[in-house]
């Protein structure tokens, strides 16, 4: 796979093209079940934040490297071992420790949130273990797919914790069933593709990682086809979709689109239709 | 089927009255495969607001005449050689342009808004083709059934542009999967009666088109025989739930059925169980 | 069972503990088929309102006595013969009467409310009859199971109401289609188990009365082993993510944690993963 | 003064244009105090609307004729002879008049409103007798001037109403104090000019009401000679963010003004300061 | 002075009735400077709960007994001594120490905001020492009016807090310049009647206490003979206005005038304003 | 003044330290006016961004070098030759050129912010000409002050734009009257001291720069000499009281307060108010 120029000095992820347009980030850290630790989620954002104004990417997949893992999650004995930022009792009082522990935990927001904030449509393929981070990573994805193999478990509750890295703020606007999100989110018990599959969260299930990849791939690379005007403006739109009143949704549409419908990739995309050819559209 | 009284001036629809209290609203262009353009979107605006006010109309029911298509969405073909206003980059600048085309989409969604707007239920039965516009206008209706041939697509993508007139800003209220969102929008795919319903776009499928009319007809007679104040109340409140906080919404509910809950609708519905007879409400 | 302890002076609920930190709460009046009068709802409220701040208690259990319902809903019968207040057209005018009903809804939105305010876990049973009111308190459940037989339905415009005490409020947040929301609200038809489960009103579905109260015990036991802290800020977070923007729902969540980060469970948790014992939780 | 093109048709305002690019839109009915029925209210409304599209137009001003008031308000004596729709309690029931009323009211406020959606800034000019509707009215426009004469009171608890055509929802946001505000509207008192100007209300103060109509029409004049994209921009970015978090509004600012930087007004109004020249704007 | 019926079992506070309709409560701890404890606080909460529904109350005075203070706020000496719930860091660990500490200012802030949920207006005078509770109880009153020699702080970070029982979340909603606001909090600064009133917190100053009390009797008595429908109308949808946009804040009054006005309060008003006689109003 | 450590490779702001805990920034152009060009932005906001967290500072003074200008503003002599990117009409499509645009402003936007994200409070010392970013810049600040020959001015709309960097975003929120606002953002006209100081955008005016510099700077000392966990949840509490509702603000505060309750700075204040001593905090 062609590398993707720009992104050799990032140490913990290989990101490649592989096909026009498309870029393929993948987390490398197999041999510990790609478990996180802080160095690696500031990298995972500042790879996002230069996919989303780089002009040759069009759409992002994102997997991970290895058959066992697309992620077990925070590696909790590094964390646990040096414990968090103001964690201590020791150390300053309670108030000072909560301080410290709040920026920490909006800086690690901030470097997962990168994801979401691409503004190129990412594509995420989840496999094996598939625990805690793993659903706060996948949740900010556009479109999650993944293989008959997943174990998916939002783990937090069984560390002590209630998860802050994103998991409780966006599985309740990403799937079905408060019932199915609250189970699984006090329960931190286990579910399997079939079931992610039945409530939502994920779109498709292949039966091996390498197809699931494939299969994003393939569904990359026809995004990627697309008008960058008009895909980049429906994630935005549905993003703010998300979080707005249909009518402020309706006022901010269309003041989004006064811009964006005066672009020639929609008489290039009307003329293509007509002669029935294929239409070229300009960077962005 | 018996024409509606007050609604034989319009053009491009049919409005007529299955049974007590039931309109019954048909786009009709099924020569172009039920396109649309400006003076059609404009007349289903008014024609919607005229049933939300009309004491004679309980429950409409909105479909399209012909076999092949719900509709082929907006008529590109036209739009794409006259244009859009704003979008002949010979005239006036680009913040010009962009104003003429901020106004232009906010008439347009205006006048799609009027279906959602409308205080009676509608229930909308889409068949055959039916893409872009056909996402728009259905996502305004209160209840979606469809027939088994039916062939939805978010189209817009592949004609350069986000979808701006209501599409993106209520799909993801609609239905339940973010994934399955943002891939229809994303990819601009067909996705058939059956995938619609597993994901609760549709909540019926029929076999022909016929039948789905029929299934709506009969839900729209029933809805009908139900107290008017108690049905249109239900409708509001659930719409506005949809865009507020659970607390605010409470909290309006309250304000709302101060009034309504005096309605001698209570009392005789209540009578009406007791004695097991059927009741009768005024108009409203 | 055990009788939970404080819990003896409620007279139309029985309150039990059938096991460690869990708590049992069944409405008590099975040969009216659990219908509803109004000092049933103020005693529910009060109920949980001391169950959520009951140490001894860390998830909580609601079904009901007998085989034949859940509840029928609001006692129409004497609701109907002694009239809701401000309903007596003879007293008071229209706005006297609207600020009577409009307090009366508050109160009785605030009683139920409190299933929804109880800071710790509350999964709901449901079986046979399980209308209007059924809906509205289960909607305020975090958990919904039911056994195969039970009818529910949104009864309220059959008797000439748009409902008001929480199901039109909740019932979008709580489930996938918008679509099949807006079908059984106007319609006030019936549905079964399976389609509850289906659109994700349900998580479970079981073969009896009995063995759905068993599995809830099961899941309450098991979030009631897990740290209260990360259980009850996980319930917190998912309630204000619903109602909030992601965005906000981020920097709320970054907050709670700042101090709940810094409890001893999380230590405890991680040492137990580690050395595979069971950790003991501080009660809360 | 020369009337403006096109609104010859109204009868109850005079619309003319005192210089370039500016309207005067005068109410006229001085023999009733310009006291206001409801076909006054539904012209001004289609009067605004026109106005905010039209053009010609880049700034207007809104007073009224005669000496002695800018408006009693509403007609009362008028409206209580007739009543309101819906507030005959011998037609129909309590939810169906309410139901009515509240039809009556929202059209009302979306005809008032129109001063608030027009496009272009609206100047108003207070004098004499400034009750209710006066207050209603001028708090939709964008700039408020007075002569010292001028008499307001939020007269409406005076008649048994709390304020409902925009007083109460826009008040709170135009002005200084809450304490003020509550005790304006709570005991109906009057309140002159130089109390309206420290608390905020209105930005200036003359001497005559001639005078408050020259220096309004200055104003206007300076604001026509400015670049109508500024201009308008300005006037729509303030109205959005009384209404929204600063974060939100700073997104819908980048989007605004992601197409309206692109103007050649940007780099004529530079080129002018530069070379110290007048520059022209297009019509906008 | 007459005591009002019904509150003369609560033990730090007098409440009398000064005029028809009109209620008094007055703090009654003058020799401790009306510094606030514990069951002082519920005890107020309890006491505005019942006023905002008796029927013979129309409007509230809120002052406070002896010449010396208005109230000192919290009496930090008791609550140093024996600290408050969850600050002994010696018991329970830091999250268990923070829900303990949220329960109580949650249960604090309750007691506080029911003199802005009273139904009824509330007009509050302050006079001598008027320190941090004061500014958090007074800014939940309607109006604020205070003798010349009040002395305002809010003096919560001098004890090392941030104001957490209502001052930080209403002030600046409350007066007019944010500047302002910041400057008082951030350096616990006093202020005096001249400078509140110049930023709008208070809206009247008078020469004593005494003279004080009389205005605020005089104008609640004013209210308190105007329709009781009208007033507490105006007071909800103002603090509703508050609170939410333009647009929302129309839709809930429609809603909320689609019943009141329907009263006979509005046909009474409108006669004697014809009939130049003195309306009567029914309870509310 | 001594240099505050660790911000001496800043080129074009001097940071010193002018008392214990206090930084003093000053925009340092004073031959240009203190006009900004893109690399200064850029640097504010990497400023502000440190003195966010660093533990030695507490309070934060914002003023510029020279006797003329606090700044006039954007260099648009530089942004008119170079031009903004995305305006060159040659380059791009017009949704291209928007997307450049929206990114700029955006990039922009995010610079400026950081003075109202700064943890530390930010006392702004405008003088001389203060136009067009002055503003935006200044209302970020938590306290204005300013010199008698301080000319402001909202100066965008002369240059053919919308202030998009945060005026129109925050002046409704900062200062008393809507009218006001509206008038100099819309006619661009300077204004003075005495009327920033009437209407609240500044709340000190001082007869010369080195007199309010010296004001700030004794404001600054006072703030820095109080708890800072005090001081910086106060800032933090009111600004999200700003963009909140009254109700979601206070829910905010409970939890932000359950942890910063617990510092040693309540103990240690309360005990210095009873023993009259000085207390010390520990550093935040």
């Amino acid at each position: 796979m062609a590398p993707l120029n720009g992104y050799s000095t990032f140490k913990h992820f290989l990101v490649s093209s592989p096909s026009e347009h498309v870029a393929h980030v993948e987390t490398n850290r197999p041999n510990k079940l790609n478990a996180f630790f802080e160095a690696m989620w500031v990298e995972l954002g500042q790879i996002f934040a230069k996919l989303s104004h780089d002009p040759e990417v069009r759409a992002v997949v994102f997997s991970a490297v290895g058959e066992r893992a697309f992620t077990a999650g925070l590696d909790v004995l590094a964390a646990g071992q040096q414990g968090l930022p103001g964690q201590d009792s020791s150390q300053g009082d309670e108030a000072r420790r909560a301080t410290q522990l709040r920026r920490y935990i909006v800086d690690f927001q901030n470097s997962i949130s990168q994801i979401e904030k691409c503004e190129k449509p990412v594509i995420c393929v989840l496999h094996g273990i598939s625990l805690g981070l793993a659903i706060d990573m996948s949740s900010c994805a556009d479109i999650r797919i993944c293989s008959k193999d997943t174990r998916f478990a939002v783990k937090e509750v069984d560390i002590g914790l209630a998860a802050d890295i994103g998991t409780l703020s966006r599985l309740p606007k990403v799937v079905s069933s408060f019932s199915w999100v609250k189970d699984v989110c006090l329960t931190a018990r286990d579910f399997g593709a079939a079931e992610a599959l039945a409530v939502g969260f994920v779109s498709q299930v292949h039966e091996t990682k390498a197809k699931a990849v494939e299969a994003a791939i393939g569904m990359a690379t026809l995004i990627a086809s697309k008008s960058p005007v008009a895909v980049q403006g429906t994630k935005e739109l549905l993003n703010h979709a998300r979080d707005n009143s249909v009518a402020d949704s309706l006022r901010y549409t269309s003041v989004w689109n006064s811009a964006m419908v005066q672009s020639q990739d929609f008489k290039a995309a009307v003329q293509s239709g007509i002669k029935k050819t294929k239409p070229r559209f300009e960077k962005l």
